[in-house]
């Protein structure tokens, strides 16, 4: 049975994945990636790379394409100019709703902040839990019961309706309970609470010298836009790619390393001619699906979810989420691994826009708009970020589709897909359960251990002279340490795909066996040419 | 002539370097790579990793280390426990000194404030300057006689000594003239400034949430040794190893890439026995150098720069500096590449100390140290962060030997000394002028470019059948516009080794010429033999 405790037990045991600075007690949302976690991270990131960058053919039209398109990549800076985030968007939206108890001192989210409606009496109250803890409604009760014993010396005087509401819809908070509190009506109107984490430049430290970790890699992907396309020689319809650490103030990190302060993206900006960018939407959205599946994810665990028209902004044609069936959310619920956003010339146009105007002394923008708080938008950069086609001769600002992907979400699906109990024989021949990660051979963190079955008769030799030649090509391991089956278990936890062994046989034949981790079958292969099967089964 | 003006803007125009968030006028000291830079920076920290942490052999003893050893990966968050920085000392001791001038507003390092003795009538002034500008005398004379000048009308009163002194030495700063002052005596005092990047954990943001952005990366690999330990069946001597980004807000970010406040660091903390480190120091300093001449540096610009015993922490053995003659140096200075340090039990343990006392009820440590400045030492993390033997059942806290490198420093060391200029011949055969970058081709961004002769009689097809092939097992480039001679320089420009050209011979006769970036050799080689060909010439 794939529980999430289990795997959350078997990333700690194996070094999987570790809470950052443990030894002081940790930090809430971060994580760090152990021996086999960042060989499995740095697998997925390559193979995104190989895969979205490199590997993309820019001369033949992929199925489903279009056109044909070059892509390419770019590692920016984790801290940018503070212009960058106000031209965004970002100073000014990108925040959470955030209510204080007066009581309890504790801050909540107030989107998490829900509840059932209960009567004492002929008062009717809302006592409010953390979403969180609502699925279980069970548990809902029983807090509800305790809060109100607290309070009140009959339980009976309290009946819960079976109504379900959030605090947002409430007109005022005087008959809410809070979640940790004794008394009504001890929270505070919402407030915004920005996700950015706020840093200073330089010794001076003033107002002006304020900025932030960027939340998101995609900002610097379009501030180099211009920049891309007079150094490379590109052309539109073309992607720029970028793997790197984003950071969000969460209030409430969770669900392992699922929702995380800390965490890494692989987002692609994809720009293109406004009339093709519908095409190019259906493009990114299918191709990024189909990659999930091609590296191991069940379809029946991934599912694509189309936002509704009415969900747009008004600039898109589409957004998509690929979302997967984390073991830690119930049944028939999914959270997002990527999504996949038509943004038309949203983001260009906003660091574009604030062209001086020649005839104002003051250099004021030609044109303020407004966000829709009604305030005015921030001043861009003044630059020309639009495209001339050579052959038409056309000016455009490209449309853009991108293509962001989590790469920490991502090792989790995959590190929860992989999870699997089955039966195999131990040392004796007797069947037991086993714990086995069946990862894709490109992701797996050791692609073969080599094991000599006893460590005599020359066998260890033999063992080390593969395991020499091998580490060549690929992440292998070495392991003499006992019994064979006992190995065999270790390797399995640990998602290696094969394991080879050199036993009495191999000195007079020259073979070995390679035993595949999920079939659990062994064949036995020349030495001289097992670089060469290897190879070939890692696909 | 190699000039640091003409390799930045080379990086610039390829797509090497951008500054970052050039667009609203950059921010001092934080670099983006473009297209060309990222596949640049991507091979170097992958040949660190493969040959520093997966390629390592840790069954043969290499040679001149001690005894055989493991090697493993990590990758630990940016945002850590804000005691980790307290224990690792970085919180008091990790700072600049800074003076303030008091007409100009300024704030400069302290140790970048030198200057000359000045002679005004019988008054003996001291002139300061920024240490970059007093690297050329005529510099300073001629700002010195400028400041002169607008404070007294005959210019003939100053006469500058030659004798050259540093603030620091001076007992008090009233006969001071600052940088950019025209009044004496305006300097302040010196004061601290923590070098680290401050920022606030969560919505509540107390004194309690401060914590900083890692300065290294190393403290990450120290606050995880245990969980390595438990998880990895590792056995010391045994390394941990570790890619990421680090932030030092430096005051004066400089010399292009060198100096930047966003960076990032390859370091290994390699754990052995006390009474091995010495050895283990003299095999990192070693196999490092090593590293960096495999990979291309001469070693006519390389120093291996040992501190004196004086320099040295008493914990220390030895600490030794790779250096490299940077172009923006003036000859016989060099700049550092990386540090290899012997570190003793310093860092393990000040993790470790402070074990509560049992008989103390408020928990009080069993030893308070003090740190140089007199202050108690932050408590530990009560943590057992020693070793035990399986083999002579002896329990000992492992000596660190701590090979750190910068990998954007590393960068810079490789493009530099790939710079290039001499003379090859052009499309009608006249000797031209040429850049070329002459990258390792394992750092190099593009591995191969595949040219058609001419846009017709079928070339493009087998160009382009000869990309999709070539483009499944390495970084290549197709470029079929200008020239063929004007496409060569565009590839030495980039570093690219190879470029195969397809012309009317490979039509009839299955074959394509190689063309060697340096020594600009042809060779002509079979269609079906070119992949390994290239395999073979790239290493």
């Amino acid at each position: 049975m794939k529980s999430m405790d289990k795997i959350v037990s078997l990333c700690k045991r194996r070094g999987f994945l570790f809470q950052s600075s443990e030894i002081y007690g940790g930090v809430q949302g971060f994580w760090d990636y152990g021996p086999l976690g960042v060989e499995l991270k740095r697998n997925l990131k390559e193979a995104w790379w190989q895969d979205m960058i490199r590997g993309h053919n820019d001369l033949v039209t992929p199925p489903g394409a279009p056109a044909s398109f070059e892509m390419v990549g770019l590692d920016c800076t984790i801290i940018m100019h503070p212009q960058v985030w106000k031209c965004s968007g970002h100073y000014d939206l990108f925040h959470d709703h955030m209510v204080d108890c007066r009581e309890s001192k504790k801050r909540y989210r107030f989107d998490q902040v829900r509840g059932r409606w209960c009567e004492r009496g002929d008062q009717k109250i809302f006592v409010s839990t953390l979403a969180e803890v609502e699925q279980e409604l069970d548990e809902v009760r029983r807090r509800a019961m305790k809060f109100f014993k607290l309070r009140a010396k009959n339980a009976d005087e309290l009946t819960i309706s079976d109504e379900s509401l959030t605090l947002d819809k409430l007109d005022d908070t005087d008959s809410v309970l809070a979640p940790d509190a004794k008394t009504l009506g001890t929270l505070t109107e919402p407030r915004e609470f920005n996700l950015m984490f706020k840093t200073t430049l330089g010794a001076l430290g003033g107002e002006d010298d304020t900025t932030f970790l960027r939340p998101e890699t995609a900002q610097g992907i379009f501030v180099n836009f211009k920049n891309v396309l007079d150094s490379s020689r590109v052309k539109v319809p073309f992607g720029i790619g970028q793997i790197g650490k984003s950071f969000r103030n969460e209030i409430t990190p969770r669900n392992f390393t699922f929702r995380s302060r800390e965490f890494e993206q692989m987002e692609i900006e994809f720009f293109c001619p406004p009339d093709q960018s519908q095409a190019w939407y259906r493009y990114w959205r299918d191709r990024r699906m189909a990659w999930y599946t091609e590296l191991g994810l069940s379809s029946d665990s991934l599912i694509m979810r189309e936002h509704e028209p009415a969900e747009l902004a008004h600039y898109s044609v589409g957004t998509a989420d690929i979302e997967y069936a984390f073991p830690f959310l119930p049944p028939g619920e999914y959270g997002e691994l990527e999504g996949i956003a038509h943004r038309g010339d949203f983001d260009l146009r906003s660091h574009m826009e604030g062209k001086l105007n020649p005839n104002s002394p003051e250099g004021e923008p030609m044109q303020v708009e407004l966000n829709e708080h009604g305030k005015p938008k921030y001043r861009g950069s003044g630059k020309d970020l639009s495209y001339r086609d050579e052959a038409t001769n056309e000016k455009f600002i490209p449309h853009v589709v991108e293509p962001s992907a989590g790469a920490d979400r991502g090792v989790l699906a995959f590190l929860c897909e992989a999870y699997t109990e089955d039966e195999a024989p131990d040392d004796k021949g007797q069947m037991q359960t086993r714990t086995v990660m069946k990862l894709h051979p490109r992701l797996a963190p050791i692609k073969a251990a080599i094991f000599p079955l006893v460590k005599k008769d020359g066998m260890p030799e033999v063992a080390q002279e593969i395991y020499g030649e091998l580490k060549q090509h690929m992440n292998v391991f070495y392991d003499d340490k006992g019994a064979v089956g006992r190995r065999y278990r270790r390797q399995d936890e640990a998602g290696t795909p094969f394991c080879i062994t050199v036993d009495g046989e191999s000195l007079s034949d020259k073979t070995v066996t390679i035993r595949d981790r999920d079939s659990l079958e062994q064949t036995r292969v020349k030495i001289d040419e097992l670089s060469f099967a290897l190879i070939e089964r890692l696909g």
